[in-house]
């Protein structure tokens, strides 16, 4: 998408250094804008488990790339295949949710391994790195049409040139993938095809990446929005502001059970209360095939209380952010980062195939390939 | 309660300085503890208005000592009346929402115009300034006793020892009233008699009453407390983690409709599809007598954007507080200050003439003086 009328990705291979991958550092965001750039796969590691990238699919495209770096940091060690699946449980390791992490990983191990010699492989995780990259942008292509069929039916309701108020949580929008995002692809398509469209941003806290990512992201793109704490979605529905939610996903089981952003569960419970449609989009690397209950199944990350007492600002439009704690230091907290929204509060799944009911009968008759 | 271990209420006439309120200043919690004085109805009104002090009970009672500054400046004035009705009036414009002001500040009206002159005008402001702030203790002290009920019978299930986890939202803890609190006089009096309580405190953004006030009285009577973002309460009751929600009111239908802090509504929500009971606190003074329908018929105040935008925070500990932006300045927003939480979702109110059914049956049983 467009950062001051510039086309991005989130990742890319850099032009000017063969061989480095470049990546937008979202923690700056929307202070600064910032290029990084990852040299080793230590870097990338970092990038992933500090959250420079974060988000179902950059982060699986980090992985993918990550894995290159791993490849060629192989190609120079004693032992090709220890040293690359020691980067890859390293990789691994850096954030226990995301299942795109898991699924890029396995790909260019299997992709890599398969080649004969090491330059082969160098080569191989090179392009696999890049069509991971490139499917992600396709699907979140996909999700945008089908999800453009929601809104434009939505749209067709209303009396003539009525806005379309879309509700969404967290931060599924390109800067999560590659390009054009999960949630936000439909919500881009609408706007480009001149449907009237508004979108409450849900601040969500801790990390606030509705706030600092979704914000800006409409901001560069041109499509109304306001910011709303947390709290206030369910009010909002109650009054009859909001006409559809979509969200993205980080995990969501065949079943249709969904692993999102802390308080996805809160506004699906609402949304559900209000006879509003609630919606997650996702490309099919985020199903999990092998969980059937989410609530019981989906291991959900527990991070540092520094996130919930302390937040980064700025004092004025001048300075550098800055940490600030804005409750009493040494403050007791809990972080959970993710809940988990049980399929029967979940109207739709949009994925790259299509629109499905959240469920195993509909996820399947969408990947028939997957039953067994 | 206790701060530092010595006895404070949040507002009272100063000791060294007669005919002077004195006054706890919220807004420097958790960072300061300041006390400020209010000499003029002027100092009263930025009190309320700007919430140096907050909450149902509290701004009632300082809407009681403010009634009586108001009774001082008309004494002095050229029409008693006159200037009564329009320092009464300014009042009640500070807050809309809260229906413990107006009903504080009518109150007032009845018994000072009932004096036949101005000397025992004045005298009957101060006393009755006296008698709503002991009456909001007397009331919470109740409300209290008859909490602690509801949390012995829950304790007496778990096994020998075992925690009771309490999850509340923004501050109805003393801070929010005159002393004990509502939502918090039950978990002060079973913390005081030894039952083991943990309490999960919602944030409360915009303002974050809860991680700013509710964390700061627990720290002080140590009880354990565990902050946690607003988006989290859901994902705790699906883990089993809550065993009861207990919040205030800012104004509760005679029907059971309950309009409190903005989140509240989300929360209930999710005791609802998780089984666990969602109690509500409040002295009497806080239902409304009028409206049968709460979400269509309480006024919900609208606040400005900067409390989206901008926090208070601390770059270190030795540092004063300061205003920083958490997002794009400019960055448009909404910010409602209340929401509406339907009597179907109640457990119970907690009242202090005992507890009853969130309906109209239920609350009128308890008030049968209110039958027409």
């Amino acid at each position: 998408m467009e950062v001051g009328g510039q086309h991005y990705r989130t990742i890319w291979f850099s032009e000017d250094e063969s061989d480095t991958v470049s990546i937008i550092d979202q923690r700056k965001l929307p202070f600064r804008f910032e290029i990084e750039k990852l040299r080793t796969v230590e870097e990338a590691v970092a990038a992933i488990r500090d959250m420079h990238v974060r988000g179902a699919g950059c982060v699986g495209a980090a992985a993918g790339y990550g894995m290159f770096l791993a490849a060629r940091e192989a190609a120079a060690s004693a032992d090709f295949e220890r040293s690359l699946r020691s980067s890859a449980d390293i990789l691994l390791a850096t954030r226990p949710t995301a299942v795109n992490l898991q699924w890029a990983v396995d790909r260019q191990l299997v992709a890599i391994l398969a080649e004969p010699d090491n330059d082969r492989r160098v080569a191989c995780a090179r392009k696999t790195a890049q069509t991971i990259a490139d499917e992600d942008v396709l699907a979140c292509q996909k999700i945008g049409e089908h999800g453009l069929e929601l809104i434009r039916r939505l749209a067709s309701e209303k009396i003539d040139g009525e806005v379309v108020n879309i509700l969404t949580h967290c931060n599924a929008g390109w800067l999560a993938f590659v390009d054009h995002g999960s949630a936000t692809a439909p919500i881009y398509a609408a706007h480009g095809e001149g449907i009237p469209v508004h979108v409450w941003v849900d601040e969500t806290r801790p990390r606030n990446q509705g706030a600092r990512l979704t914000a800006w992201e409409l901001e560069q793109q041109g499509v109304p929005y306001t910011v709303i704490v947390d709290n206030a979605g369910g009010h909002l529905m109650q009054r009859g502001d909001v006409d559809l939610v979509i969200t993205g996903t980080d995990r969501t089981t065949y079943t249709g059970d969904v692993a999102n952003k802390i308080g996805t569960y809160l506004k699906a419970l609402a949304a559900f209360d209000n006879g509003v449609p609630f919606y997650v989009a996702l490309p099919s690397s985020t199903f999990d095939w092998e969980i059937a209950d989410g609530v019981k199944g989906i291991p959900i990350e527990e991070r540092g209380g520094e996130e919930v007492v302390r937040m980064e600002g700025v004092a004025d439009t001048d300075s550098d952010p800055q940490i600030f704690h804005v409750m009493g230091e040494g403050t007791p907290t809990a972080n959970y980062a993710f809940d988990v929204t049980p399929a029967r509060l979940v109207t739709k799944l949009i994925t790259e195939r299509g629109v499905c009911d959240a469920s195993k009968e509909g996820v399947l008759a969408l990947y028939p390939e997957k039953k067994r």
